[in-house]
Parts: structure tokens; sequence; C-alpha cells
């Protein structure tokens, strides 16, 4: 089955169970790489700030290694966190979309990015990429996997965008024609600000419940992810990371991180769950911005490049042909 | 019946049909008395910010006056919300706690005020107080009345703690010797973070679903609460808003500051009633800080003031007597 038609059904196959070992090696071997780059970022910068891991372990079993900079010239805070979590019965809640699990032993690993550039023409961007793998007492494992990433530009460049879905277009490609659309628009749905009418960035990708019923198939589609993530955003923040600005761009930053902090607190699956179910709050709001502002009741001049932020760059339009 | 041995439980009764035009007024008098106070306590700050009345209407039914003060040098936000809005059918998300009114008429009104001084030393407080009214096809209406008020301080004075608990049991003591404990017990309930394991603030009172059958009652009762909050507040402000501080005092401020964010778009009810039914966001949000700021991993040394804002203040402790 092609990457991107299962959407919600999972499939079970016993000639498809996964390789956890594998998967830990290349998300750790992933985290390290996206340190070591973002590092480069803050090096171009001529900053000196570097990232610090912290690794954690969790009373009820695994845990995982958060690296975190934070205060750079380049990058005032970035977050590559890993986590492995064993869960001895899985609580009804956390099973909702698959209730025929509740009770299984299980383990959840993946690593995810998000980077809050100090610059406000380099934008802000996440990435997550995970597996989740339930054991029934008796038969084969039941597994899936999800993730994505996002672009959150401040001030919009139409080429940055284009670059972002193309690069987002051509990793999806080799695991079908329909696919890149199809986790495209799941993108544009899921990081969607409900109260503000907005999107919260350009999108990207975003994908759940991913099990082809081949695991090499979607272990290269989680790889090929990962990659893709690092050979975007790269580009894009070595181009942006010393434009000049203005303390009102600035401003406008800190104002607009405000959303993103919105959208975290009050929609995003894995911040609430993670809160909800007691996860390590600090690895989880990492996420958040290091300065972030709410003005009441701003307004930017229609031809500003502040409003063109939301007539022009955050519509959910396709940057690129579907 | 007494205030304070109903919740849950309210009461209707045809000899008490609400006064929404006494509660009315009542309210926009509160608004202007809290703005007029507020702009001495920035006065006496040296600054020059005064509140701008931003009056609104609802598409769907009634509308409301925000009067916010910004970038004050005392004051750097605050939010006095005057709201009054009217709903032709109570959706049944809206009646949980009171299905048998679903799909009637209703109006409700408050007034809200969120406080955030820019000196450290100077507590953020927020006060609430509303009437909800609903009206079956036949029969009587069914109302109630909910608010309070609560006190989260960054760096904490004894003193300030027992003066501001002091002035809720003042204000309880007439309707009943239990009021003060009972309701001070759910403001300690009420705002917890939980997955922080912290209080928000040091507390104060909370209600909700107030309705002895005697309408004089519960409406003096909100009186006392709208008027007690400027007299418990305005003092603690005037004594606070000149001590110096420092950069350090400021940061931790801001860091705190994340902490308010967390609650009200995790946790506040009313927060997230509003952002779900469609509100008026700048309103529902004009009570996140200006600015605010997440640092991972913060620690403070164990004997710090820092460190006991939470060993010492924030710990759900009864200042007074109950």
């Amino acid at each position: 089955m092609p990457i991107g038609n299962n959407r919600f059904t999972p499939v079970t196959n016993a000639n498809a169970s996964p390789n956890v070992q594998a998967v830990r090696s290349f998300l750790l071997g992933l985290q390290q790489m996206v340190c070591q780059q973002l590092e480069q970022v803050e090096l171009a910068a001529g900053g000196t700030a570097r990232f610090v891991a912290d690794p954690w372990q969790r009373a009820e079993g695994g845990g995982g290694i958060s690296c975190v900079m934070q205060g750079g010239v380049g990058l005032e805070k970035a977050g590559v966190m890993f986590s492995h979590i064993v869960i001895d019965q899985l609580p009804q809640s956390a099973t909702e979309r698959h209730p025929h699990i509740a009770g299984c032993q299980a383990e959840a690993l993946g690593v995810s990015v998000v980077v809050h550039p100090a610059n406000p023409h380099a934008p802000t961007s996440h990435a997550n990429i995970r597996l989740f793998v339930a054991q029934p007492p008796e038969g084969p494992a039941v597994w899936w996997m999800g993730g994505g990433f996002d672009l959150t530009p401040i001030y919009g460049y139409v080429e940055d965008c284009v670059a972002w879905h193309s690069a987002a277009k051509a990793l999806c490609l080799p695991f079908g024609a329909g696919v890149y659309g199809q986790y495209k628009q799941w993108c544009d749905a899921y990081f969607y600000i409900k109260h503000r009418n907005e999107p919260r960035g350009i999108g990207g990708l975003f994908y759940d419940d991913l099990n082809t019923g081949d695991f090499a198939q979607c272990f290269a589609f989680m790889r090929a992810v990962g990659e893709g993530y690092i050979n975007a955003i790269m580009p894009i923040l070595h181009k942006r990371i010393n434009t000049p600005y203005t303390p009102a761009q600035r401003e406008f930053q800190l104002y607009r991180r405000g959303r993103y902090v919105e959208y975290n607190l009050v929609y995003d699956r894995g911040t609430l769950f993670g809160l909800q179910s007691n996860g390590r709050v600090e690895s989880i709001l990492v996420s958040l911005p290091n300065m972030v502002s709410w003005h009441y009741g701003r307004t930017d001049s229609a031809d500003s490049a502040e409003a063109k932020l939301l007539t022009e760059f955050l519509t959910n339009k396709n940057w690129v042909e579907l």
C-alpha cells in the first residue's frame, strides 16, 4: 500500500514488525545532525551559543535527551528533543483513536525540533517524527508513525515558501504522486488557530497513523522527512539570519510569537497530551519562544509587510503544484 | 439560604427574579471606578498612560466596552472589560452543568479586570463578577452569579498576602461565617496549574453557580466582591509600584508571567469557553501580559526570593484564619 493512503487505518501485519532499535539509532543520529547544523547557523550569525544536552529519565519508564540552545545571537531558542518512553498499560484516554490497544504495553520514540531565530526575517520552524508501537498480549505489534514539518515566517519571502514546499514535495515524490498533496493539506488543517481564523504558518507536511503494512517503507519515509527538514530549513536560515532589522520589526516578531504560544497551548495535540499525561513539562514547553508579547488591538496598514503576512502568506495557498 | 451553601445547586424562585438593569448599571459604574483608580496608580508611578475605551458589538447580540491601558510606566498592561451579551438559543455545550436550560434565550453580563504592573514587586491581579440569566419558555428566569478575585505575586510579601485575604474575609463576613473559607478554597482549587504542580498565585475568592433564591442578597455579594477588589488591590499597588528593582528581578517577572499564560490558555474555563464560542478574542486575551518569556530549565537557589515564591507563597496556605 503506498504511503498516504492509510490515514486513520493503521494496518497490522505479521511480516511488518517494527525495528525499534533501528529507528532509535536513526533518531539519535538525526538529533546530533540537527544540533550541529543549527550551531553552524549560530556561528554564521556571529554567535557562540551552543546546544546543551540534558538527559532525563521517566519514573514510569524510558527517558530522553533534550538538547537546547538559548540566548544565541542567531538562534534565540532552539530545542532538539529525543525521547523514547515506555508505557506499561496504555490508558483509555491515550487510545481514543485506537481503543483496541487500551491496556497494552507500548513504547513511543521520536525527535521534535523547534527553532526560534532572533532575526524576524528568519522564520520559526518545527519538525517532528515519531514511531508508536503497542504490543498486545498475543499477535503482532501494532504500530504507526507520525510527523512532519512546518514553517512560521514573521516576514514573508515568496522564494522561501516555494523552496520549503518544493523540498517537501521532492521528498514525498518517491513514495507516491499524491503523498505531498495529502500531507500538505493535512498540515494546513492541523496548524490552524481557530479563534484567530489564521493558519499558524505556511505549512509543510503533517501525517499520523501511518502504517502501510511495510515497515521498511514507512521507516524510509520517516528518514526522508527528518533529513528533508534539515535540507529545507538550513539554507533559509543561512539566507535570513543576518538580514538587518528594525526595532519595529522585532516588536512584530514578539507579537506574532504570541500566536505560536496560543496555538501550542490551546490546540496542539502533542503539547496537550504531554501536559495531561504527566509528561516532562520543560521538554514539552521548550517549543515556546524565549520572548513573547501580546498587545491589545494591534492594527497594521493594509499595504505593510506586517499586514501582508496574513493576506499573502498565511493563507494555506499552494506554493507549488500539489 | 446563606451565600456559600448552594454550590452547584442554583435555586429557581419566582420571588427572586433578577434585576438585570441594576446589575448592568453597577457593573458600568464599577468599570469606571476601577479605571480611575488604576490611572491614579499609573500617575503615582510617574506615568501618563491612560485607559482607552473600545466599545464593541456582537453580531449575535449584545456587546461590551473594553477599557485597556498599555505601555504604562506603572501598569504595563491593564484591562477592565465590561460585556453584556445576549444568546438566542443556548447551545448544549454551554450548559453542561445546567442541561435543563439548553435551547433557552439567555444573557450574560460581567466585568473582568486583569492588571499586570511593570514593577516585579507589584503583584498581578485579576477580578471578575458576572450574572447569567436564562429564560425558559415558561416559568421564572433561571439565573446565577459567579466571580471572585485572586492575586499573583512575583516577589512575595507576607503583609500583602495577609492584607489581601483579610479584605476577602471581611467582605464575606456579612454573608455568613463559612463563606470566606469555602470560596477561598474554591479559588485555590480553581487557579491551579496542574502540569506544574503550582498554584497560579496566592488566591483570594472564587465562586460560581450562586443563587440563594434571594436576588438582592446575591447582588449585594456581587457588589461586595467588586468593591472589595478595589479596596484590596489599590493599597498594595501604591505600596509596591515604585519599589526599585534589578534587571534580574524583571527577568524573573517575565518568566513567571509564562505561568500566567500557561494557566489562562490551558485551563481557564472562561478563556477557553470564550475562544471556543467565537467570543471577542482581543477582549478575552487582554488577560495575557505584554511581555512574557519562557526559559528552559530555569533553577533558583533554595534561599533566593525567587525560590521562596514557590516554597513560601504559592502553597495555597491559609493567610488568615478560615
